[in-house]
């Protein structure tokens, strides 16, 4: 990991996609493949970005609109958060910068808004808890077969302050990353919270961080919902949902939120655009819990569009490592603070001028525009 | 601004987008990326010209039509026009040449048909209306917070035979256009007509040029469209409607007339083309007053799909700041005379030989050709 | 025209889309720009290509047929014909080999086909009725203002052996074809059937050949038809239809058979696909004359398509010319045995034997396979 | 035939793509171009591949599924197969490998899957069933004009133990192919089954191998099916079939099995994409016989959908003759094993353990991801 980063300053950004290609000129090539990657032929790499310029935004006027009242302030779960943009789940930040899960933790509090730590970070729970201070954090988590880590690791969140468990539903083997697979990519850190399980075990029958790792559950079900929401006595997002259907039974069997998400593209190459599953697993929801959206956010007008959509929260991923990466704590912010400048230009052209406002929006798509104001 | 030409010639254009393609190698880079440019990813821009494309003029023959015949005059508030095309507003001129609007307007006039001058221009209202003369202008207005300036502009633009205003409605902010940030771009020029404001206040609390550019006003609201007829006494048109909605609602509020503009994908980039929306809006105006339409117009073809889709005048922007810049009020000319000439083909190949008659033709997509004859 | 080629031997063709690359490489660029050229933007062009890609034979198999059975005769206004493919007319084939119409005319009777001649060729009817000998050829014929010319030359055709009159109808102007500009293209030979009129004025007021084309009529009206029908006393071909509304009215008005063709996407870019207008058209048509189809057949498949689409001829243009210029006659009857190659080969493996089995043969669009077999 | 590999070895596969790649740079190109090449324009090649990208899998979650439990196997005429991936039946493999078919049967043999052996092999039918040993093989067969053939050959095969005829019926001509044309190519090696024949008839009048190819009978008609069984006494699967009219007069004539197909896009370049045609044939076919789908499966992920989609059983050919090449009978396993890996992952991700679970999958293309879950 020495080729880790160790910058930190604010950044000048242009979009997001160029601070990709600035990220991929001094990364080390097998951390950039694996940030970057997609499954198989990253069909859903491409689609997630394409879907979003598939439903327009019709420019609106005279909506007695001054910039200034523009307010990106919403809440979750009772958090009061800045803007309606948080952090995707990531593990090994440590590729993207030294101070890894820290700096990011940092960053997503200088932007008022929530940082999610991975359980594969490089960084332990307390460690981020530590700097995160008053700033909430939510913890992800992949259920284990071990029980006796489920046990400790859910009890480590919550004694250090997590607001929530983020529950991975749709990674029970990884997809297929070919990049991965050419870079002979392996991480090169250690993972923090497993070596917290294995100093916490001491004493007894011992599992090392590569046994807790082969011993991740595949056969996920339902009911796990609750066994979580019981060990934690938090409340459980369940990620990775792309079915309507799923998303019904999850909320059924307990979940406090639906994180829709085709895990930015790097799992079932065959599946559709995350942006397209969200407007029917929105109607599906009901609003019978919050939605948080990813999966190919890469502009302030996404955003709106995932919000128009039926999201209440939308997360981002790669920028954010990408931000980390050229700025650390710094780089993070400025990624947020970009996305909210491109939000808030899109929110006054847009003619509205809060969350809920860009929530009642209608978008339209190509056949819509020319069909429906014809009829 | 040593830079701007200082080319008098007329042009031989072979097509509008060669010229931008002359233009871009020796305008200076952050004048050319401010005319050419479009917001964000410029899907709008591209999408403006590709929307044409997408409607189809059916070849007619044998229609009686003599090329000596084709007659492309027509009028708008009484006005006569030799052509449907006149000039979209665009600010700052002189960055394109150094006689700016004057050589503009002296160009527009040659061809017979309207400049439009920007609040924003590099020469003020009266020395336009000087070279001018009897040839119609109209005059572009931001609205202002400051109500003496809106007073002062709008009757100097009367006092100097401005014939309508132009009242730009979709700019409340900037579209986030990337290539002015890499360029570091400001305007070099000075925006005489608001030096012409500063020294008309004098003695009084005096707004310099920069502190009324700050204090344009955002939230309009449609009320404003009566304020701005009863300050200046003018027809006001206006423009930026996207929404048909929004046309319903300026034209309740006393628009006389409607124009249809993305502001040539400047604005809104998730946004429909501008060309797209035409229809829609030319049904919910109904003929209440007449349209002008432009965005993404570098074809005689666009011209006439534009007329057969609801607009009654055509307005045409960066190509004749591109004939400004290498042939000056005659380069001006030879842009609206070339769009003259695809024009008059167009009509004959496709039977029709006044404007009337474009504007009762027909367009088909390809969806209606497939199956509109075979029903 | 001293560029000219002056081969002649039978082609190798692997397809005719390389056999214009290789034309590309040794043809004067003036006379080439000038054969390939379509207007504008060449969107008709790539469009003419395009069209035939959407729509599908479908594979038949075990249809009980012996390629040696399979039979492309047919025939038109009782001419027998070994193909269903005849020649387009085109002007000044001098361009493309120094024995211009001749060769062309000679290549076609090789191949058991129909020869077209343009009213502006660089060999008289005369001379080409010479080498025609007992194979037919058409005459193409642009009306004029001068009725003398018109009468002139429809006997001159007539007196010579022309089985029928092609009425051109679609190229009352040109096209805006911007090769032609840049390359200031001008034909560079004589045109010998308006010298052969100037010769037959001696003694009278005399029209020289720049005068009558000049003189060209643009004005056409639908009995027109009947006109060229009493002048020639031959059956009349109304050529350059892509409206089904116009062809109705050419047959009303006399036309013995209609000519679908948007002139090799030579005339009004913003059309449509002559392919794609060729359905509708049949439907229209309804059997009451012949429809010949051209514009952008390059394949077997494509003279199959049209065929199955409405058509009872096939007619091809362009790479008529390149086979010309590289191989003489020769090479024109190589172009008409290899698209007739393609044809059987798509016959067989389509489950056709005969043209008027093609005839009868349905074609799919992609949204028709999804659909139609699942209902 | 110098130039045929003898590699032996299991292949690291990224994916079936580079494999083509990789065997490109030093496969003779005449080798490269017959196996690689499609018809005419290669539309058909691109559609077969660019169709599975259509439809979609929705990622499941929670479905209680261990990897481990994911099983593949399943069976085709009472054979039991470890994976319902099978080989195509494709000619004259000595191009790929010096052992040519007794490699491909081998690596087939050690996959646990069936290898199908072409008429026109260059190793005998009896040579392969002993290197095949216990494992299955099936024969493919044409029919020839020259009963004795026809008998000797089938009767040749099922002494031999092959379990099934496949008989091909799409291939009555050969496909233009433009590759073969430009590299001029021929076969280099004999034809072992014909020689086999030639020996046979010692004595009587003899037929060569190259007037056996020549008497190929192109004439097919559905009662060939029943002289096929009748001669063979095997189960007769009917290979090439677009049609869902055709597959039900094979079906009605006594066909075991459909094998859809577009002969990889090899034949007849204007017909759909064989991906395309599933769905419909399926229905029709209604389970009254087995399907077998081939044609641009190149992803685990196509095994997943064209099993969704109607298939019992999915054939992969090119990619296994460039597994031949660069490993010989490992890598033609290798091949298969890599198709396996991606096909568990697709199946782990989409929510189901089993080939049946598979079939009763729902795909969705975008227009029902847009529709069908919003009503």
């Amino acid at each position: 990991m020495t080729q880790a980063s160790t910058q930190e300053k604010p950044l000048n950004i242009i979009n997001l996609y160029e601070l990709a290609d600035e990220v991929s000129k001094n990364m080390d090539k097998g951390a950039f493949g694996y940030i970057r990657g997609g499954a198989e032929d990253e069909l859903v790499l491409e689609n997630n970005r394409r879907s979003f310029n598939q439903k327009f935004i019709l420019p609106r006027v005279m909506q007695n609109i001054e910039t200034s009242d523009i307010d990106l302030s919403t809440q979750l779960f009772g958090i009061p958060l800045k803007t309606p943009i948080i952090q995707s789940p990531m593990a090994a930040q440590g590729l993207a910068h030294q101070d890894g899960e820290l700096a990011s933790a940092k960053g997503m509090a200088k932007a008022g808004s929530i940082f999610s730590l991975s359980t594969y970070s490089n960084k332990t729970i307390e460690e981020v808890a530590k700097v995160a201070g008053e700033n909430p954090f939510f913890f992800q988590f992949y259920l284990n077969k071990n029980t006796e880590f489920n046990a400790f690791i859910l009890n480590y969140a919550k004694q250090n302050g997590a607001k929530a468990i983020i529950l991975t539903v749709d990674s029970t083997v990884a997809g297929y990353r070919e990049d991965d697979v050419r870079n002979n990519f392996n991480y090169p850190g250690k993972f923090a919270n497993l070596e917290a399980f294995e100093k916490y075990q001491r004493g007894k029958q011992q599992l090392t961080p590569s046994e807790v790792l082969v011993e991740a559950k595949q056969a996920l079900v339902f009911s796990d919902i609750q066994y979580v929401k019981q060990l934690s006595g938090l409340p459980v997002i369940v990620k990775g949902i792309q079915s309507p259907v799923d998303a019904h039974h999850a909320i059924k069997a307990g979940a406090d939120a639906i994180w829709v998400s085709n895990h930015g593209g790097r799992q079932l190459d065959s599946g559709p655009a995350s942006f397209d599953m969200l407007p029917a697993i929105a109607k599906m929801v009901n609003k019978r819990v919050p939605i948080i959206f990813d999966s190919g956010v890469r502009r302030g007008s996404h955003v709106f569009k995932a919000l128009a959509s039926g999201a209440d929260i939308v997360a981002v991923g790669r920028p954010i490592l990408y931000g980390l990466h050229l700025g650390g704590a710094e780089g993070v912010n400025s990624v947020i603070e970009h996305l909210n400048k491109e939000l808030r230009i899109n929110m006054q052209l847009g003619g509205v001028k809060d969350i809920e406002q860009i929530q009642r929006t209608v978008l339209y798509t190509q056949t819509e525009l020319e069909t429906r104001f014809l009829q």
